[in-house]
């Protein structure tokens, strides 16, 4: 057992949940429990939902994220501690921390792969700590081994967009040649959804604004649309539909804007299917397009979900590790986390250094 | 070749699309070209689809149908000619007439099962001569035999009805005792739902108007919930999430009000899925509750049919062949049509009989 | 914290693996560790495998059983001590123990679900101490819950045997109505076969000696046939065939002679699947018609599974509790273990009670 | 319609089936009945299938092939006449004939996708005239596009070998990064599954003689394994599971001798597949490694198929479409039939020229 009590664990905290104000603050280090294992973290994505879980913006927050809470749930360090009871992952592991911090694994929704809505869940940076610290506790049952070749500043924004575009492209049942739409393709987690589509074997039509252009070219998509360069709708519509030879098979939604989603449908060719990722902020309003009339015309679908599970996370850090993904970051000090965004083309992700 | 120059076809016309006038005319009997086979009818399903075609009311017809068709798509009877090249369904074959009166095969929506969004399609009594009629041509491909043990009156309302709530049940991957909410359970579609669902291990929540009740249960629903004795769709909805253990795995949408289709997605479960089947009369409105966050929450779907494929023709009718489903109709004369309605409890669909 | 500083643990040992010589011993209660939980055990069933273990007549131990084992792994009975960190099942909780004592549930194997194969799999019974006791402890992850409606006596067989069946119809993908031959049927694992197949929709022939065909008959199955009144494998095959209008789709082998196993084969239809379940004893052969070109023919395939994981233990179990699985069994004393057999047409399972 | 009445069709007949004797012969040329299409070929692949067919040294053939029948199931040309009642493909469409030159599309195996064993299927080249003659009839249902963007020359290997790979792969559910074993991986066929199994995401383990390293690597094999360079089948199936972190998940038999069968099973990792393809000359033996407790003991199966079917071809043809399988061949003049081997390193598959 490493002996912290004289190490002091720096975290960013946020200061009045309901407005952007963080602050750093010197803790101590806590001891990992009965199953738990403590993680000395090297970086931490910064996520759109960390915003959420910050300005209290989403729609669907149960409760308020506590006044003081540690943000943050895309970590990736190594465990310097093991709690009793705990064999694996070994002292030394490089490991990640992910959306759930923690899933029961033993209940109805986990059993069926729903891990991030297990009926325990504990969300990272929500009402669990997470992972915007230097020491971060965590269920060692629910770590991620970080599987060699894979660099942890590169791993870091794979926890949470990258399992996320995984699994929802897993749940697609692609064939190779599939027409995959990205919205915000040029984004955090839009640069990464171009990546694992092809890895995938799918054709990626990215859409963004223009300056992304050359971004998500280099990544791989097959076409891109500039979405901000036609007159309306109907145009862009029409547009992408061309494209994709009649229609996409899927518009993976890593942008979170109403006026996005109501585009999305149209762009949907015969048993294609929108899927919803972005959480758009502000009034709560059912999916312009979702009509049941268009809906059966091509029999589409709609479909939703949280993030991957362990099993994902897993195969989407394997196709990283194999050269298939990369992810495009800049490393931030921790005192950066208000200035970060996504304004810079070429590097979509924000990686605090801890 | 049977002589058929001296017969005569009674044949149903919609004689304004627009309204619900219809009229009975005495046609010459045509004799099949290459590949197709002439069928004497038995009987006809009456679909509420049917109303859409005739009235023009339904809100996707791309163009009207034409004065003076002959509608109907739930045909049963035996083939009394072959035109040339066919070799199979042989004379004397009983079979039936779906939805789709003929599909290519070939096109890629075909290759993948979608038969009914042929890029040739022909849909029975809308563009293409239906049902309501004696004597009725039809492609030799696409006509679905009858298995022995089933008989033509009760295989009618299956030919449509039966074979879309089957296709609809065979997409959602159910596990045995996942519960099924049917909506508008004691009508003509519903009544099939509720028994297809059984048959495939389902358990069924029945939703209908409370006279309905006893039919409902009889056919093996494991509850019924009447809409109308709920004070507010808060109370309903409470109530179907209780019976069903936290929510549904599946609503089907037997009904086609835009309420009904309102008050669905809240009855759902974790990954439960909407099923859109009834089209809705009226203004063409997204969805309410097809909002982004409250399908992330519980990583909900919606999905939409037209109706199933030949495969799916042929299981439903085997389950029904088996014994495990049974449409109850009653059966009208010809001149009866446009009194038919669902306003029988125990006789939720209507067969005309030629 | 129960005391059990005064409480001794009735077990039963297997005296000289290799033999059929067992013993009863009595012990202390052990505590349980970081994880785990303590068991009252009720019930075990008494699986061919124990005898597998016992006598080391399987010829696929990779290193022989300790002398002085603990066998046994379909127990049943309420927990009464928690180890630390525990949190769920609560003391009080009926729960079973199954043939995997433990998983890691994070290995590649178990992040697949294959968790009776993962890389740190604990049997009860051969490396590790099993169900044959009053007191077993057991990883709190790893016990099945039992649910409400379902008695612990007549859950004790389908912690093995039942899982496993209905694991392995799970992966047969069967459609309702397919044919499902069960060898073995009026066994301890074929009575079940045949209440899950019918459970989940088949129709099922059951094949076995002659005195078991009410007793099957009784328990759903669709056909029966004395195995043992052919003159002949051909005969038997023939008859096989036409009763299931051309071949089975599936196989399930809940017999464990090689005979058996070659007769099965050719018993299948297009497409159709063999599942090896039982372990034959005597030489290792290759499944006699596993010949590549009986298999191109038709397109067969043959697949083997172990048992089932978590989740299809949970789903196997809920069956049952709806009362459409109900195991047969004979309650014994546990000083009958070594005389217990199949040889009893209608309880075909045995039951140690402690 | 075109007049081919004063054309002649050169044809390769099998002279005396039961040896590999050959003829070529004139034929008039004949007029598409209703449903048919006639085909000029310009390019006929040679299957080892044929060389069955001719030699009538497989073992799976119910009746001898015709003395006098026209060999070849691997044909591209285009339409030049449509028979009465054929309106898609046009004349000019470029088209393939497969293995199945017809299949009803309507009986039970058909509409589950397994066209190959229709209950009406016609063989080219066995029982039916095949693809070895400059004018061949097909059924216009029957035939495969050749899409845009795919020479003849190329297209024609894919007809039985590519599409029955691609079928095989699609069976697997592969994920990304899955290791496949090819055996014979620089032949006719197992050219191209190297080609697909990479286009599907996967790994590669080539397995062949030495000369045909390089070969195969330039395909994008992964791994290459000389398989006459191991002094034993245990060195030879150690190396393939060490290359493969633990065993492969499929072995694709694209070689036919019983030994490389027997050497199969061994070299798969956990729930692995071994896909039957090849089909062995000689004594119809049991595959060596289908023993039961060897199956359980990793959870393993076997499959077989014969080949694709109409959809699968689709796909199979859109890949080499983008460029991502190319087939490499020699093209040879109709008289070398006899002549045709495997024997040179970089053109594995043989091209008839009509």
């Amino acid at each position: 057992m490493i002996d912290t009590s004289n190490t002091v664990n720096r975290v960013i905290q946020y200061a009045e949940p309901g407005t952007t104000k963080t602050q750093i603050a010197e803790l101590p280090v806590e001891q990992p429990g009965p199953g738990q294992v403590l993680v000395r973290l090297s970086y931490s994505g910064v996520c759109h939902t960390d915003y959420g879980f910050c300005t209290l913006k989403f729609n669907n927050l149960p409760i308020p994220t506590p006044k003081g809470q540690i943000g943050g749930h895309e970590g990736v360090g190594q465990i310097i501690a093991l709690g009793e009871g705990v064999e694996t992952p070994a002292i030394g592991s490089k490991v990640g921390i992910k959306y759930a911090a923690d899933a029961c694994l033993s209940c109805s929704n986990c059993l069926e792969g729903g891990e991030t809505s297990c009926s325990f869940v504990k969300v990272s940076g929500y009402l669990t700590p997470g992972t915007f610290q230097q020491y971060c506790l965590s269920a060692a049952r629910y770590v991620t081994p970080i599987p060699d070749g894979l660099d942890l500043a590169g791993a870091a924004p794979l926890m949470c967009g990258g399992v996320t575009v995984y699994a929802a492209l897993k749940r697609v049942a692609l064939r190779n040649g599939d027409w995959v739409v990205v919205t915000g393709a040029g984004g955090g987690i839009g640069h990464l959804a171009i990546q694992y589509a092809k890895a995938l074997g799918a054709r990626v039509l990215a859409l963004d604004a223009g300056p992304k252009k050359s971004f998500c070219i280099g990544l791989g998509a097959d076409e891109f649309v500039d979405f901000m360069a036609h007159g309306s709708s109907e145009d862009l519509i029409s547009t992408v539909k061309t494209l994709t030879g009649g229609g996409a098979k899927t518009v993976l939604m890593c942008s979170s804007s109403n006026k996005a989603y109501a585009q999305a449908i149209p762009m949907l060719g015969f048993r294609g299917s929108l899927c919803c990722l972005g959480v758009p902020e502000g009034e709560n309003v059912p999916i312009e397009g979702a009509k049941v009339t268009a809906l059966i015309d091509l029999e589409l679908s709609i479909f939703a979900i949280k993030t991957g599970n362990r099993r994902e996370a897993k195969e989407a850090l394997e196709l990283a590790a194999r050269g298939l993904v990369k992810s495009h970051y800049q490393v931030r000090k921790m005192e950066d986390l208000t200035k970060v965004s996504s304004d810079t083309v070429s590097n979509p992700s924000d990686n605090l250094r801890f």
